[in-house]
């Protein structure tokens, strides 16, 4: 961290800063200069706090060169975190397809797709119970009862299930679900995220609409910090002035995440464009620039979908997707673990 | 709303989707041209799911004309809503200044803060309890005790308190609370706004850091749902790729909001820039702009504040932004409420 | 300049890289650290390459402290920039109103509307003759004789001219314009600021449309190294994600710019939201914000207006913004120059 | 096209509405609602001005449903567009890599990259001679004589030469030029597409920071109406709130652009995000993507390079790229034209 001091600020109060500092284990190396004075801070800076800092009268700006960020940062855990759901690994070289409709709107349904995606390689079965809909008129999800279904598709199939969670009050009714999904609007929601820091399930953390990478893998620190260190990163798409797609999907995240946590991070290129016809490139583009996992939301009968019909491959287009990201995982050195289990 | 259709689509096709909106009880307008056929929709569109249609297979898009919003449309609703708060008044040409510090931090600093506010204009209290933090070492607010101090605070000078609510579960221990503020991220917490609904507190909503207007207005519509209508919107900031500030504030979000809504609408100039010193030019052209009131961070001692310490006010800056603000409604025709009560 | 240098850096690398720097008259102070060494730079640095340093093997990353302009920053020049347009002054306490059509389209408009301006308050005429437009099949402007009319316009009612210029090869064209105006789109055409440099006219500098102030302030900086230091800033608006309004005027970049530079600041709110009905609360919110002076889009006849039409004002409602402006700039402490003249 | 009306609009001003439009060879289709009235246009709307309609009294909006541009468009134009360039094709199945300088700094440095690309599978060479900079202090590019350097290279190796043009008043300097490249600040540079239209030559259509898909487009439609029609367009990254990368690769609007347009599209993953670690994953989501080519900055000697050394790449990771490169666009289907030249 870099503090740089107002001009004309005198060496008592100067004197003031790097004692408190030292009190907080952390070394200052002041340079002075002509036109400001820089202090050079040395040590664990993660748990100081920039803006308590910022409003010194002293100072005049604060610049953080480390990462705030210390569990997900891969600076201090060169490895890549594999984490395993019912025996299905993923990170560390591991790829997963997880497939299934955006909403479960029956027992039918939800068993037919997830039967479909299984045939073409998927190992994961999604399907929303808990909707967030930014009209509270659109259909809400089948909540308690889309969670039962869930279950009863994954007795039929053996595919481990990944399912939003809208409230910490709801956690006891996810008690079958393998992976908790937290949705871009969620990714702040700090009391969510500490509840299911206590739990032991793997957590698939959905990168906000609008949020930082800087910010997604602060998000992993609230979880992790509670003990939970199963986390899957997903970039779904952030917001710019681009009004041809609904979201834009930044590719550049993988491999940027790969360099700054340890942590496996998928895409989701269903919910980053809203256009089904970008399925299938988006993915291949997500599998060659290194992600661990895709996510795609597949529907048997995608024009009367209750939610989000327009971005949704029929289970024929999921194949076609599915066999060329084999080829491309080939290529970036993966494996689609579990397909011989 | 209208819907193009794909070229080629048969009279069939045409003829069952018409015959599906009438039986929604809206009127379809069909205009045949070369290159698409246009449908237009006449009637009570606001709860037609425009992904449902977009999803057909013979659509090509589908434009939204009028707003997905009811309750909180001012077309349907031209009287200005004037939320009641203990009797202060705001919306409807009535004023109100919001002020105090970021975090409640003890009882003398919110108590003294209070009295300072008070004597320069603020008729009501602010104090963060349970504190959102992007980091989780940040600061996280006294929580439950906090909530004791503003009680306090209340006690002691009469001012109705305003105070972040991060999750349902927590709304009973809010009982003293006179207004629920539901935060910037928790904007598209749908499941919170569901709960707020059923309260017949008013609800001060700040928008997302890269919400549209229209999707605030959607949260809106949420609570209003659910019977409570006592909303104050509020702009805060939204997230562009300008680095000198925090956020940009959206000024244009106010004259366009009062033609869009009739709920009040108020500016918070300490977060969206983040800088002390833009709050006092900010706030003046939030009155200009013809905000229904501003919300500003105040600390008796901004550089040792726990948090946010950089956008603070002095109680001394406090005033003389007061002052400036009281000339400028004068030009707008507003007048501040509960001076002479 | 602060240089953050790879873990494992040999005394050697730093010794090669600490000379270089002394060899630009720039000392380094090094501040070793268990993660990072960094280096503080001291000097003046605003010629020093960012990009070439964070080239270098050893070099983590490069973070600027002090801004990289200096013509145009208010730390080496703390006195406002007063440029003078034909006697009419514009900073340094001095406001002004610029008005006119978005095009000249007759001899009868431009002549019609600069009276009418005039009567209003208005000092400063503008207009467009080159149009910059999105589409190759809109209206382009009358060009050359787009110029004439507005030279005959201000024989007839002795207002300075403003229009914009699009290209270097055009300048002399320009010869009776008193400022020229460089448009959002043309802000970074590094050619055309080179040749604007070299005259010695008023330049009214737009910010484009996703550019920070630091690149407006480079820009500025062109113009200036060249040896012009009349140059008048405009903020116009910036793109967003928000799709109710054509651009999101940034009001923080009125009192930002003012801490940042010397250089007097305007705002345009006619091109900042595009809706005609914005531009009076943003006219008084920039006035509130402390911008030394407003343009804005009239036309006699805005439903016919060749362009823009949806955002220019009558001569009324320009007139009744004039008179509240004027109310506002009382509290702000200008002064509108000229009225007395 | 679609124009809602102003509730309240009287019959007679309906009527001088679609008598005007008839005159201009649009039908309008009325359709009266209770809260709106629609008219649907049916016909050629590409040359009518949004603007002028939009400000007409009885209008309440415009909505544009087919695309303003004609010549660019694939609904008109079904098949690819092939660019060829010296013998070497791009578009149309046959994929390009172009490799390069940034700058042109010596005869030696040029040369020698070339060579290097060469034996790698670059058919064309990139380097900058003009050079847009920030910046008035930093290096603007070796002009003419970086031109002349560019020439002695193609006499050399034999590569055709892709450099950018920053004024119209260089294009007679361009004589030995295969390809103009126009760079992302200057895509709305008008006055210069309008002159690279009158020419015959490739131009390679860079996006700028923050245009739309659409805006590029129309900037592409500018040098068709002159008619030139040899333009490949370029994704380079735009402009969003993340910091931690130069710009977002907007790896969408390659399959979006496909669908839009005949024209081939090429991917700049160098400027992207400005990091050389992202140059290959970035290289390879792009071809997984469906791009027509890719446009690659090296050097060999990336630390000393004059201008945006860190996102270069040396000869040897280029090749590295290069061959995973071929590998994907196996996979597309698509051919490296010109191997077997």
């Amino acid at each position: 961290m870099i503090i740089t001091l107002k001009k004309g600020t005198d060496a008592k109060s100067l004197d003031t800063l790097t004692q408190w500092l030292r009190s907080q284990s952390i070394e200052a190396h002041v340079s002075e200069g002509e036109y400001s004075t820089i202090v050079g801070l040395i040590g664990d800076t993660s748990k100081l706090d920039t803006d308590l800092i910022q409003g010194l009268p002293m100072v005049e700006n604060v610049t953080r060169i480390s990462e705030p960020y210390k569990n997900a940062n891969r600076k201090f855990h060169p490895d890549d975190t594999v984490v395993d759901i019912s025996g299905y690994k993923i990170g560390g070289g591991n790829f997963q397809l997880i497939a299934g409709p955006c909403s479960v709107e029956s027992r039918e349904q939800i068993i037919s797709i997830a039967k479909d995606v299984k045939k073409s390689g998927a190992n994961l079965l999604r399907g929303g119970a808990f909707k967030p809909r930014t009209s509270p008129y659109a259909f809400q999800g089948m909540r308690e009862q889309g969670l039962e279904l869930l279950r009863e598709a994954k007795k039929e199939t053996g595919m481990p299930i990944v399912t939003e969670i809208m409230d910490a009050s709801h956690i006891e009714l996810f008690d079958d679900v393998d992976v908790f999904q937290v949705g871009a609007r969620n990714m702040q929601n700090f009391e969510l995220l500490k509840e299911l820091g206590k739990t032991d399930k793997p957590i698939l953390l959905k990168r906000g609409l609008a949020n930082t990478l800087q910010e997604l893998l602060m998000s992993a620190e609230y979880i992790m910090a509670g003990g939970n260190s199963k986390i899957i990163l997903c970039e779904r798409g952030i917001r710019t002035f681009e009004p041809a797609m609904r979201n834009t999907l930044d590719i550049t995240a993988v491999p940027l995440l790969k360099k700054l946590t340890h942590l496996p991070i998928i895409v989701d290129p269903s919910h980053a464009a809203g256009i089904a016809d970008m399925v299938h490139p988006l993915s291949l583009a997500a599998a060659a620039a290194g992600a661990d996992g895709i996510m795609i939301e597949v529907h048997n009968d995608p024009q009367h979908a209750l939610c989000d019909g327009p971005q949704a491959l029929t289970p024929e287009r999921f194949d076609a997707v599915a066999k060329d990201v084999m080829k491309i995982i080939g290529i970036t050195g993966k494996t689609m673990n579990g397909a011989e289990k």
